[in-house]
């Protein structure tokens, strides 16, 4: 009984460990270049939902002959589209004969949910408190 | 002893509630095209270094004169990146006299981290374990 405890505790400890991010300080020039690449491949609702297509898949990976017909768009279009998610670094990519098979990259999407995680603990900031107090 | 165990049990189960998210079922075509346009505002690295400079802010909000001297970038410039930021609900501003003065909508930064969140507790697919493996 105490043994479980004790695991409940470190796996509370996990859950509060974060990342210096996007809201706690000011971004150096460099890294908004970088992380700018990313956001701007999530831009775009096609590459949205190719990409929940793609991490939502159970076993992990899709054939892109599988979201091909989920689109109104040529196959090139798609695949263009691909590649800008693979070059951002949120997707990778293996040919297998006539097919490419796609997978989530989660490090990558780890890494900008961590960015854009409040620090834990802190409260929503008195401004935004009182709602429709704004102009 | 017992009950400040209970405590971090409670807190185990907050830090594990989450969101249905991008990456746990395909997106509707209307989610994505909604989505999109808060990323496509993230995706300039003016934009991010702005929203970063506002988020950061102890006190939480900043002065546009504040802003603009930290960019080689005329202030109707950053007036319009901000207007993005806003548009896309993750600002908001006020005018008090001359200045507008700007802070985090902390809802959308909030909602966009619990989107790329996976599932708690789901390992890494097993495709991205052994790193070099893909081609």
């Amino acid at each position: 009984m105490s043994k479980q405890e004790l695991v409940v505790l470190d796996e509370s400890d996990d859950a509060e460990a974060c990342c210096p991010g996007l809201l706690t300080a000011p971004l150096a020039e460099g890294q908004a270049v970088e992380l700018a690449k990313v956001f701007k491949a999530l831009g775009d609702p096609v590459r949205l939902r190719l990409l929940s297509m793609i991490a939502s898949r159970s076993g992990g990976e899709v054939c892109v002959c599988d979201l091909t017909p989920a689109f109104e768009l040529s196959q090139p279009t798609i695949s263009h589209h691909l590649k800008l998610l693979r070059q951002a670094g949120l997707i990778d990519c293996e040919r297998r004969g006539t097919w490419v098979h796609y997978w989530l990259v989660p490090e990558m999407t780890d890494r900008l949910a961590g960015l854009l995680t409040r620090p834990a603990g802190e409260p929503l900031p008195e401004r935004t408190a009182p709602v429709g107090a704004a102009s």
